[in-house]
């Protein structure tokens, strides 16, 4: 049943570690005094690390996280409020990959070069660019004693929490991702003890199920969101959707939010008297990026936020954890104006009950155009003129479900000012927020593959070859 | 021939601060006592400010730090070298006005926000949102004793270093800002030693000719690159175009860099020995951000690298020298990378050899469409197609200026897969570099006011309003 792979062969090196199990501090490689002088001061100072949580919102560049604050902003005070994010920026990353047809990355070649500091072509799932399996900060993390998790709002198996979890030439294979979930072990045992997201058809198929495999290895397993509540065990498999999960505006209650799996996965992962890694992902920050949909990357950036504030509040506690909040590149050429007009409104964008995807596929199911809009778009924040309820019906006459959805698309980003130049990536800086002991070591103008570098090193692992 | 400002009424207040001429380190009124042990580390490290360089890329979003980056990389290296600027990373600025139409800045609005703390409406010089006169950083500086200078490719009385140095309702009244320039005084003296940049057409008017009334306060007044160099005045006018300077890469040998202005400027400011306040602007960047132009944009970010280099050169050795480089905003929602496509190429962008501006007005002479092109762009780096030639000379018919300029920018633009959205401004966070004593004070997520709070607050002057 267990695959034969490169990671269970490597496991007696880590042996050697000169670590004691459990600590994140050890041996940091920092040449002048100054530095270790600093981390003697942190050890008395009872700042060792413990943990880990490393959040990423996809897509999630610099338009996003200033929108986001505008659109949250308090109209009845004079200052724009600060959001959970903003009081942690330490700097910015660049995510350039190493590709040799693209110099703009995509989420998995960014997400390797964050769990595993190696540059890579677009695709690559914890592989290098002669598709070596590398290792990652998770996998460095089960080795040293430490419970691990991956959160995420996509299928548990997409490219970013896949770059920390498995190894894979191309993104694509995610019923492959799931295997490498279940099949690669480290000191004998399954090495991601809580995976909490969506992507069931990928575990549930005609030539394995891996919700009963798992179960028979002592996870649970849970697919709503009361079950994820009610249940307390520490290893737990949780799919709530067969894709990607719906976005936060579009989801019924009966799914968890990424708040919601973010502090379940932080209670089961906690237990781990040595400590734990969590990766959590704000998955669909990007997708709605991809989509040119400012209503639903808003909806999930509230969603990123929540999860973010859940495990800042953590770490304020336990006082040993480190916190990094970042993303993997930009999406869409997202700006905030457009059009030569020098405004942004939020209020339109606040008026969506729903996403325009979700509008669009009532509507090509067979709902009333009007109505529907109306229904889910409220009129005192955002009054529609025949001419905008008029566009969607035409859109609505072609029967696409895509014309129908840009059709709504294109009224909130007109009345909010929002310009897109992409259905792809684009290449700038990303900020980087950190929170925690050795959060400066995140600061100033990095590299992607500086966050799995200085994670490895506060873990006392230099190698980074599986 | 002086007008009777405010701010000559209020300069015996001044008499009353606490601080000693020369001294930027005073009364930093951190609270808490760790804050107070590192000032006087500071004292004891012999780091304490006398002179302050503020060096704004206007219009310099990520999007053009990071882009800059990797046009200028060299390729045979595995990783991407850095800028001048991020080495000096340490957070991101807030850039949004206090206007009742507009909530995307223009340069005066968060000039003067970086220059007085205050935010105020589009427009606005030097003046809060009554139109009340607001103390600016320069003034401050001035007041205590030091030598203040503006260097810019605009016009000197453009937006930017007017809010800086001049105070008036609508950032459009340059000669009256120009008037300020002269008629203003700190102290019964000029409040600026060194003006260097463009727009010698607001300084000598049927009305005024300020060239002659500054000579005779005992200014230089010169107008190319050879009396720049000669000179070596403390005080001196330098007005090297009509308007705004040529953008770097169409600029002829009489005329000034960035960088020969900025290194001028320093070396007669530094002759004061109380120290130094400049102010230096890439202006330009930003108008080839509004022009939709990548390869000015890019030229202007290089002549700003420079200039960058030249303080942060300075201040490397001088070791009391506070260097902040930052942008008031971004332009044009440039994005690296367009249309679903997942590169951007820096090599057409360097085949240009004058801006599509300078090609475009060549060929509305009269010049022809493809010699013209060839001669200007060097076709072993962005070998034109037949259609892309046929492109402009359809847009030549038209005997359109702008046309013409268009049909060439977008052979850059669809070559580099460079996106835009906006004619205007966006709305997004700017990158912020600090260097030298009290760098860390910039360091995080800030707000564009904050730059002149800290700056006041180290010169030891709490109050903004004149």
């Amino acid at each position: 049943m267990f695959k034969n792979k490169s990671i269970k062969k490597l496991l007696p090196i880590c042996v050697l570690s000169t670590l004691a199990l459990g600590s994140w501090v050890g041996t940091i490689p920092n040449t002048d005094a100054q530095a270790s002088e600093k981390n003697h001061e942190r050890d008395n100072d009872n700042t060792k690390i413990k943990n880990v949580i490393f959040l990423i919102g996809d897509g999630m560049g610099v338009s996003y996280t200033s929108a986001y604050r505008y659109l949250k902003d308090d109209p009845s005070t004079p200052a724009v409020e600060r959001t959970e994010f903003d009081k942690y920026l330490v700097g910015q990353q660049m995510t350039y990959p190493e590709d040799p047809a693209q110099n703009v990355t995509d989420s998995a070649s960014a997400a390797t070069a964050m769990s595993a500091g190696v540059k890579t072509y677009n695709a690559a799932i914890g592989v290098d660019n002669d598709k070596t399996e590398v290792k990652t900060v998770l996998e460095t993390a089960k080795e040293k004693g430490k419970a691990t998790g991956l959160v995420a709002t996509s299928e548990i198996t997409h490219a970013t929490p896949a770059s920390f979890g498995a190894h894979d030439e191309n993104r694509k294979n995610m019923n492959a991702i799931a295997d490498d979930y279940y099949d690669e072990l480290v000191n004998g045992k399954h090495k991601i003890d809580v995976l909490l997201g969506g992507g069931s058809s990928n575990f549930v198929r005609p030539d394995r199920n891996l919700t009963e495999e798992f179960q028979k290895s002592g996870f649970s397993y849970v697919t709503n969101k009361e079950q994820l509540s009610k249940d307390k065990n520490g290893q737990v498999l949780g799919l709530f959707a067969s894709g990607g999960l719906p976005k936060m505006i579009d989801r019924t209650e009966d799914i968890p939010s990424l708040q919601d799996m973010t502090s379940s996965a932080i209670q089961r992962l906690n237990k781990d008297k040595d400590g734990f890694f969590l990766m959590v992902e704000g998955s669909q920050v990007d997708w709605a990026g991809h989509d040119n949909d400012i209503v639903g990357a808003m909806s999930e950036m509230e969603d990123f936020e929540k999860a973010a504030k859940v495990a800042l509040d953590f770490a304020k506690k336990d006082k040993h954890t480190l916190v990094v909040i970042t993303a993997d590149h930009s999406t869409g050429g997202y700006s905030i104006g457009a059009d030569g007009v020098y405004n942004w409104f939020g209020q339109p964008i606040k008026a969506a009950k729903r996403t325009p995807d979700f509008m669009a596929a009532e509507i090509a199911k067979g709902a009333d155009v009007e109505k529907t809009l109306k229904t889910y778009i409220d009129q005192n924040l955002l009054a529609l003129t025949a001419q905008e309820i008029q566009s969607v019906k035409e859109a609505a006459a072609t029967k696409k479900v895509t014309d129908i959805d840009n059709a709504i698309e294109t009224i909130f980003n007109k009345r909010s000012h929002t310009g897109w130049t992409t259905g792809g990536h684009t290449g700038e800086d990303v900020p980087l927020y950190a929170y925690g002991p050795y959060k400066e070591r995140f600061a100033g103008q990095i590299d992607n593959t500086d966050n799995a570098k200085i994670i490895f090193d506060l873990l006392g692992e230099s190698k980074n070859k599986k």
